[in-house]
């Protein structure tokens, strides 16, 4: 049966309590499907504890993935009524993020999602949240419409014990050195390759 | 931005909308973390969907996946209140199933695993469920506990459009040449490589 194993102790004088308590850093990247329903099944966890959990969409359009919002966000509600588990928060860039109205459909999506990152800063140096989806971020990344060390020294030094999870194919090698778990979801088969197409349910 | 790539449509006579509702098996493997994490995200977007979902864990003991037990669940009692998603169950082998109660913490799991299977392939028969998760059922197919090839014979023979995903390490060969998607999870780095422990929100 499967089971965690671990390596030695690390000998960096922390209590077990305390190396319990470590913020994470974790990437999906990889050409294989399940990066992001990875990181929702994470999040499910979070939720769980009763973390406050946001997740940051990072796509102009396209792949919503409606089901794990509407998911999400129901349990969100759910905790918003009841106590059970954690608040849960919602943001895709589409043509602007909610918390502004300086985008119109005609900005450029780098400026959108510089304005992304940059509200994620800020919630990060307050500490407003306790675990972070940033999906399909490493796009803009390594696209360069957001600095890569600027984000790696930004989450090197993030205050407190706030999880953060990236997804996206591709990740730049400087995040991959940063983060503390990365998994690449390797494509092996799949029905778009024989010109299948998707299905609500499986792929969304 | 990613987008779903077809090459050329299949010459199979189908309609679109028939492509769209076949029935997909799907097999999360390799060593890497986010095999289970990637399922329940797909478990998510089902529920989305309405489809009845059945989680079948075959695992004795240790990694229950409380998180995701708990956040399914209690989506699974939503529907069940206000009929938002869809109905959600939750079977894990431990020392029996909760349909029997022919086992004890003595019995051979082999057993325990079999019984599950045998359930398994008569729901399938029925068309009882909508989206099926057979959490690390790997493991008894690699240790000889379930033959592969009947699951195979079951699996491609099920009727109706019944979904059905299957994790677990060093997936059987036939196993992954009868699937429709296969996902290898890679482990690029992970911080059980340095000695640090899990923690709850993160690892479970």
């Amino acid at each position: 049966m499967p089971h965690a194993q671990t390596i030695g102790e690390p000998d960096d004088g922390l209590s077990t309590r305390q190396r319990r308590l470590r913020p994470i850093l974790a990437v999906n990247t990889g050409e294989g499907k399940g990066k992001t329903t990875a990181a929702m099944g994470t999040a499910l966890r979070a939720w769980h504890q009763g973390w406050s959990v946001g997740v940051f969409q990072f796509i102009k359009s396209g792949r919503w993935h409606p089901g794990e919002h509407a998911a999400l966000e129901a349990l969100g509600r759910l905790h918003d009524q009841t106590g059970e588990g954690g608040p849960v928060s919602w943001e895709t860039m589409g043509t602007g993020w909610s918390w502004t109205r300086a985008f119109s459909a005609e900005t450029d999506p780098a400026e959108v999602a510089r304005e992304g990152w940059r509200h994620i800063r800020e919630l990060l140096a307050e500490e407003a949240l306790d675990f972070y989806l940033l999906d399909e971020f490493c796009y803009p990344l390594t696209w360069g419409w957001i600095d890569v060390d600027e984000v790696v020294a930004t989450l090197r030094d993030r205050p407190g014990v706030q999880h953060v999870v990236i997804t996206g194919r591709n990740a730049p090698q400087k995040l991959v050195d940063a983060a503390d778990l990365v998994t690449e979801m390797t494509k092996v088969k799949h029905p778009f390759d024989t010109g299948q197409r998707g299905q609500a349910g499986i792929e969304w």
